[in-house]
């Protein structure tokens, strides 16, 4: 089945895509980075990378607390909305292009049996 | 400015963004995959690579006709119908983010002007 995915464009370098809002969505669940980046199997310097690219971005920071492995990081509003925001849009998004990509995949389905009837 | 990005996943390894569909506009546009390789800055190799994922991805091509150099290339209905319904989708996406996107642009302006009233 063909899908449609967004993603949020900051800057030429610098996009917000389903990988970095689940990392959100993983602090604000279990409340410390590194205990969310297990949670995705990612390094947690990896994860680190990620909230830095959003925290420049919007030269404000995505969370706050205890950055380390004790815990207790949290959401900023912004790392709220930006979560919020993305799964609006992701959300309506899918809803459009329904139809659309039903339509798409019609045409893929019978293209490899050309005898369906 | 934040701005919303759509593409279309087939596959796993497959997706179908802006760059892909820029492709088969070109050629409908000129009529030949060299040309509409060179007016986008891309490599005659590399423009059929993305062609072959996308034939590949939907078991049908979507360009027809000559396919070298000597022009009297164009988009199959196939063809078509993808470009159609991807800028159609990324239309309304873009409709339907633009507050939410304004609303995040909003805190990223402010981000770096606190004094800003």
């Amino acid at each position: 089945m063909i899908t449609v995915r967004i993603f949020l464009k900051l800057s030429p370098d610098t996009r917000i895509g389903v990988g970095k809002v689940q990392l959100l969505e993983a602090i604000d669940a279990v409340g410390s980075i590194s205990a969310a980046a297990r949670s995705l199997k990612m390094s947690f310097r990896r994860a680190w990378e990620l909230l830095d690219h959003m925290n420049k971005a919007f030269g404000s920071p995505v969370v706050a607390g205890h950055v380390g492995s004790a815990g207790g990081t949290e959401l900023t509003e912004l790392g709220r909305l930006i979560v919020d925001r993305f799964r609006r849009i992701e959300a309506e998004t899918e809803a459009i292009a329904a139809p659309h990509l039903a339509e798409l995949d019609a045409l893929r389905l019978t293209a490899g049996s050309p005898k369906a009837s």
